[in-house]
């Protein structure tokens, strides 16, 4: 997507290495970046640098070819990458896009650039598709970004706000701030700014009350990993939207690539939740009135947080799963018959 | 309640205005402040200097005795405390305590004393009361701040926290950090840190998954409103709890003594929620690395918010109210019985 006059992906091959932008500086600095390394690539994944759960499987595929050019041990560089982050399971399915051509340095890249450019296309598509549950004017919200960043290009959640947009119709979207890493103000925010779309932020405990006032008409979030019978983990947060969705009858849909799916866990029960540091909930980074990037406290030192990063999300509670395979029911059918497309 | 080894309560009379602890400035600062006029009396309540439904009414009584001995005009000096805040009843409960007294200022005094230790007394009627429904070793979830800052002693929710430690009882407190003005992290954590009482600091979005998981035995937050027939207003993120809460099948329940019952609205619905200022969302304040305050932007300099302060909790979804008058069902007939023990 553009950001200025400039067309970005999230992250991409360099020559020196995998250049990204680096997502912790947003929306305040746009600054580019290359993770030259292996320890470089799985440290811009486990801090966030890079985050979003296709976003993250492409890096992971192009560190593994940086990798492979550079010769390093197979084993231990697909357990380094593959260890950087436990819920997303894109992250694996980025790596096993690469790991047969692994002794192959230039077919390795080549699949990495493969899977990148099938993840965008998957995007797209679930941008297609979506965009007609968008009615006109409709107000939409979401939670955390699920946004272009996230998903290389177009995005996940935000696909079908884009095509809708493209189309011609008035979006306005509830941008949920989604603490504690506020990717929402942060980064969803970003995003819709550079389109010039109608967005408010608001805080996580806020959007219930305007979704039981009738003021939101449908809510699209992204998924870290989609189970076998539709239940959805994504970050944490999103399943008390999808409480509150139900609870005012508006319908509550799940956006990601058929990738997001993992049918080796049957129910969102077996799916790992990242535990994130203590800090993250301590303390809030942003931009001082000097114009510093600046990480305060909000809680007394004595205090401890519980931080877990993903929640999961029923099936039950989700009226339909937006992929690239076209909109299916959250079921096992449906999961399946997503698969098959 | 202690700070250090003083005794304090949130607002207290002396003989140059109404003494305060500066709330905005916790848990980084602890500093004393003095209302010394009608102006700064209301500048206090409306930058919530000082907040909470009961401290509110009483910092209003004690302005209102001030304005007495001054001899201000008693239309206009009522008139510009009780618009001071929307949605708190307690506002007007306060003022109409000592506006009969008016023309005396020795008594008008007089009335907002017996105000103020009515509400200390009655905070601690619910305290021995909730204390009750906390189980040996319980873990107990509350939102915002509904503690002995919020209501001049023991608090609303956290009275039966205090009661029930005191007595011996082993509790861990899940502490929301109720964004946007994170009185949860600022606050509460601030005074069960000062009783040494465990407590976790938690996203908003993130309470939800840990009441699903069975980590969490009882719900218990404050209210700025109830209803005749039970709904409440409390602090924005209280409705997303209850959902949740009752998804769980974890009891919860709101705390309050009976001046926060207001027989003249029917129901929730007719509860005024006030808006507060986009910024609110869009900054955060904190301690900086150097021991400086600072308020940091986290959203991008174009973005917009929405930011209502309140959110109304339908009976339904309430276990139970506990005031001074005893714990009752959140219904017509609860909320009367309450009022008439």
């Amino acid at each position: 997507m553009k950001v200025g006059d400039r067309w970005f992906r999230a992250v991409w091959w360099e020559q020196t290495g995998v250049g990204y932008i680096d997502q912790r500086l947003l929306p305040h600095r746009f600054e580019l970046s290359v993770a030259s390394s292996t320890a470089e690539v799985a440290s811009a994944i486990k801090n966030m640098a890079i985050r979003g759960a296709p976003t993250i499987g492409v890096m992971a595929a192009y560190g593994l070819a940086l990798a492979s050019r550079n010769h390093e041990d197979f084993e231990a560089t697909y357990g380094i990458l593959n260890s950087t982050r436990p819920t997303a399971v894109n992250l694996k399915f980025g790596l096993d896009a690469v790991a047969p051509y692994y002794s192959e340095p230039h077919t390795a890249l080549e699949a990495a650039r493969a899977h990148d450019d099938a993840e965008v296309a998957a995007a797209e598509k679930i941008g297609e598709h979506g965009s007609a549950l968008i009615s006109r004017g409709a107000t939409v919200s979401t939670h955390c970004n699920a946004g272009w960043l996230a998903a290389q290009d177009w995005g996940t959640a935000l696909s079908p706000v884009y095509k809708s947009v493209e189309s011609g119709n008035n979006v306005t979207v509830i941008v949920d701030e989604t603490r504690p890493r506020l990717q929402g103000s942060r980064l969803t925010a970003w995003e819709l700014a550079q389109y010039g779309i109608p967005h408010r932020v608001i805080a996580d405990g806020a959007t219930a009350s305007l979704l039981l006032r009738g003021e939101i008409d449908i809510v699209i979030t992204g998924a870290d990993r989609i189970a076998a019978n539709g239940d959805a983990a994504n970050k944490i947060g999103t399943y008390p939207l999808a409480l509150a969705a139900r609870e005012a009858g508006v319908p509550f849909y799940i956006a990601a690539p058929t990738s997001t799916i993992d049918l080796t866990v049957a129910s969102g029960d077996a799916i790992p939740i990242e535990e994130r540091d203590d800090d993250e909930v301590l303390y809030v980074e942003g931009l001082t009135a000097e114009g510093e990037l600046a990480r305060v406290r909000v809680a007394p030192q004595e205090s401890e947080a519980v931080n877990p990063a993903f929640d999961v999300t029923p099936a039950a509670l989700i009226t339909g799963l937006i992929t690239d395979a076209g909109i299916v029911e959250a079921s096992v059918d449906g999961v399946s018959s997503a698969l098959r497309n």
